[in-house]
């Protein structure tokens, strides 16, 4: 599927099951919308698929991984190699997104979209290589405008492709060394913030070096100009290749009629991308949680999205995403398996 | 196990051990800090246990569930009958508490600890009833200061004898029409705030079923005058059996070690007493997530929890508990089962 494709695909979704769907919880043995955020979530999932009766939806994390040229500037506490190590650490089963994908019952999917790194065959990883990391963006634009788009495909494809092998509900994930940094400039512009305002520490950085990170970010705009209205130019210019291929999930996913559920800051870039691409998409999106990056809350104001946690996690790969899933199985099976006042012979309200 | 017994046993949690988890988990592979409050109930859980490898605990949620004499005064939106018919949906699984507690692998456990129903013998029931339910304390005493000790003796033995068939994790839930009555009654005495102030609209009453709930409670207040440095005088003169229960188990988790999830308003309202008996079984509690319930935020800054979810709960049962085992059982996954730096070959912070 191509991007104009799936731009043309994506539909509102169904008011008239979503309110279905909220009568249904009303005749659960409970007191009406006593289950909050869950019995949203619940009808929101109804609304998004149509599925009037739905199944436990089979889950995956999509963690995208790529590099970025702009570490050369010295913005990440972490050597730029910790991208494809993660890698590895993601094929073994070691790293945060894998415990709590398991935790929860998701797969993790593994796609190299621009990891400055050959990793030759390697079973489990997605190979779809873009290039071996964007160019750095305070010196030339990080890609081309039809590597963006190139990179953008490849996540609706895989949305598309999980989709039709039984997938039903989709976490976005990230790994990069530098990705706050790209991030930061994607939302600065998007939300018209401050650099100042949307740029966090990251995997840790100090004082001092988030001075420098911000300066880094402000220049770049200054040299690179991007056109905010038009979210190709901003991805090629400031932006990463995962961050392409987690818009591209998004649009997939969204054309496909799955809900997608974001993990914390880069998650929420990408999302800027993919609702400014196709506004609609916004409906068919799930925030997790808030992430203390600086410039996430920004983010989420701009989308109109509520975190449903709040829980001080930074560390992206998709670890927000996946608790998010639980939570989403959890308020379907409420949906589908609690006892109406009806069936449990419970009397309801007095008048 | 005796109450002073119990009060006697609890011990502060292990700081040594908090501490070397602390350690443990900054050499996982994520930037030191960077799963925030799951990294925060590693290390909490392990230092209430002095297990320094655990395992993944087997969990349950107890409900224990009373009726309220004050029901007379019109203070609930439901009829007492409900808080039978509740005990009933909830040993067929219909409740929303058996769905959630289903979905994250933990045990209901339900209680009768002062329903005003005759069940005969009922599979699955724990027979517990101290009374058929409390008297109407508008005009006297909800119960005896004998009743009110008996009552917490049941809830500590009950953890006392989860505990010895390897429950490693109590979640706290409750049931019983008029409870948010007591249960504010409570935190007005205990917290020192006004009776507006902590009082909600429970199950979903009016404006004016709000207006008279106060005014009962206000009046009842005046009329039992409990005194607020006896915790036993509190429980008796306004309080429930549940309550009591509740504050029991939490007193006996405390005592052998294990964590207690709290529920929501009513939990909280228990764990006030719990802590006013033994202000060091504070150490042993998680609060799962703050309550729509006025009032619970006045709890919660009383105890100085800070809750992991807000997510609009008010149903009780058990459920914000249920979902608050989900994440410990994640945290407690992610301190055994990440790799270490070295462990995955990833190259550490830039210095």
């Amino acid at each position: 599927m191509t991007l104009p494709q799936a731009v043309e695909a994506i539909r509102p979704t169904d008011r008239a099951c979503l309110e279905r769907a909220r009568r249904r919880l009303d005749r659960l043995t409970k007191p009406v919308g006593s289950l909050g955020r869950l019995e949203d979530l619940a009808a929101c999932y109804v609304g998004i698929t149509g599925e009037e009766q739905p199944a436990i939806p089979r889950a995956a994390v999509f963690t995208f991984a790529a590099d970025h040229g702009v570490v050369d500037e010295g913005v990440s506490a972490y050597p730029r190699t910790v991208t494809a190590q993660m890698v590895l650490n993601f094929l073994r089963s070691g790293a945060g997104v894998n415990v709590l994908a398991s935790h929860v019952g998701a797969e993790v999917r593994v796609v190299d979209i621009g990891v400055a790194h050959e990793f030759g065959p390697l079973p489990g990883l997605l190979h779809r290589k873009v290039a071996h990391g964007t160019r750095n963006f305070l010196r030339e634009p990080a890609m081309t405008r039809e590597q963006a788009i190139y990179a953008i495909e490849i996540g609706v494809n895989l949305a598309v492709e999980a989709t039709s092998e039984g997938l039903g509900l989709l976490g976005t994930g990230d790994m990069g060394i530098g990705n706050t940094t790209a991030s930061a400039a994607i939302t600065a512009v998007m939300t018209g913030e401050s650099v100042v305002a949307v740029t966090g520490r990251g995997t840790g950085i100090d004082e001092a070096g988030w001075a420098h990170k911000v300066a880094v970010i402000e220049q770049a705009l200054s040299n690179r100009r991007p056109d905010a209205a038009d979210p190709l130019d901003i991805l090629a210019k400031v932006g990463g290749f995962e961050i392409a291929g987690l818009a591209g999930l998004i649009l997939g996913g969204a054309a496909c009629r799955r809900p997608v559920v974001l993990d914390g800051f880069i998650a929420g870039a990408a999302a800027m991308i993919a609702v400014g691409l196709q506004p609609l998409c916004c409906e068919y999106l799930i925030a997790s949680h808030l992430s203390v990056e600086r410039g996430h809350q920004a983010i989420l104001k701009k989308l109109g999205l509520r975190p449903l946690f709040d829980l001080d996690l930074r560390l992206g790969e998709g670890t927000g995403a996946c608790l998010a899933i639980s939570l989403i199985h959890g308020a379907i099976k409420i949906f589908t398996g609690m006892a109406t006042f009806d069936e449990a012979g419970v009397s309801e309200r007095l008048s």
